[in-house]
């Protein structure tokens, strides 16, 4: 992975909706401003951020809840990702 | 329950809008934007959250009045639930 | 009564709006807008609330003016409450 | 006067505005947007208000000119009075 | 003069817009928009608005450009006056 | 130059969209919200504005790009000027 | 390069859509709002921006993902740069 996010910011890679994650959450695809599993892949290094100071509370590997619409897509080697800050991050699913 | 919420955001499932609580409250199913009972499923850490200092006031068995639109919802294991920010919690119902 | 309002919050009953209060307040029903009276029959602690320090300035039986609008609307033992914020409240009538 | 308004609030009592007032201000009263000339009949305790020190600088018996939409009005005893913050007070006439 | 602006507020007579200033400013009399040259009839003490420290930088009698629309209007024995906050100032003219 | 912008407003006089800059830059007389070269012609003191100490970056002569509609302008004997504020300028062409 | 960008803004050169970049990223010509590929040219000098300290977390060469319609375009020398805060940056791509 050759993103390096900046500040507070987080990579991620959408996990498919229709699929059924080891937690059991299902998502329907076509459903509006839905939460979705989403795994990260990079993480941003924090720090003083709009002259507030912010500790990253994720880490690659986690998989976690977001809206829908948060964030930018960018597509990298084929591969869909999201750039977002680590605030529109619902909750880290286990 | 494997969402753990981030900072300031707790995870509720809604108690259905017709049941009548012990504590007597009933909410009519199709109001807009009156507040529901929710039952608190899990919470976030609290700390310091866009610059400020969020202490956790409520707990994982809690009963909440809360705006019938605040907040983002998940599915999980058949069972939908709704993740907001402690801010959106207008009371704890005992 | 056992709705404990978080931070700033309180819980007001709505006084009849055709009725004439002690201190003579009339206010027309049909009103736009227009403040109404209302007994506070619950505080919530105050404390730092949204990174500012806010102090309870108002107490149980209160009679005080708030817009019409303002606050959310909850119904209990079939009664009407509305749930607001204390900086909601315009004055205490005496 | 039996209302005690909350923080940095103040009561007013519009002054008709045909009327000439001694300083010889004269509004129309049908002007959109116009100030109007107010008498001050109750100031709120100032304080910490939404985090910022409030010193009060107006007293009961000023003659205050206003936002013609500023406040909320509330009627007493027959009079119409309006409900409005200390900062919505445009200048103090003598 | 008797108009005493509350805390950064000043009190400015709108100049002609067709006359031709010393400084040889001329503004037409119907641009949408355009800056004003006003002179300044009264000024606020300053000290502490809405939690930050404002020193006035302007005096009575100094000639002032501003935007058209700042401000709000008001009448006084004939002369049309407006009440605008310091900071709506551009720029002293001299 | 007679006009003393207050705190951290510039003054400045652009430069014909159409000419070669000395520093090659082109602009498109018609594009919309593109950005233009303007000289400074008199810079407000700094100091602290809307509680936040501003530093002035910029002095009288530089030349600088500028947002198309930021700032509001001002005609003065017969040549157009903008009155912006410090932070509406993009940066120094050198 | 002649363009020296005040407080914590950057100048870009995007880079062409089409063409595949050494990390791999391929970005569609007519996406609207994806992230672009651009290349840093200069870089301003952070400090105190808006009352909130900014420290400059990309150099000139960087090569950075920004949203499509963030910043300010401007031509130099027949080339197109844009100019646009260091917080508009999504990630630097290495």
């Amino acid at each position: 992975m050759n993103i390096k996010p900046l500040f507070d910011r987080v990579v991620i890679k959408m996990v498919e909706a229709e699929e059924t994650t080891k937690s059991g959450i299902i998502l329907a695809g076509n459903a509006k401003e839905k939460p979705q599993v989403a795994e990260i892949v990079a993480v941003g290094p924090g720090g003083v951020v709009e002259g507030k100071e912010i500790t990253m509370q994720v880490k690659v590997g986690d998989r976690v809840l977001i809206s829908k619409y948060a964030g930018t897509e960018v597509k990298l080697d084929g591969q869909e990702y999201t750039i977002l800050r680590q605030n529109d991050i619902l909750a880290i699913v286990e």
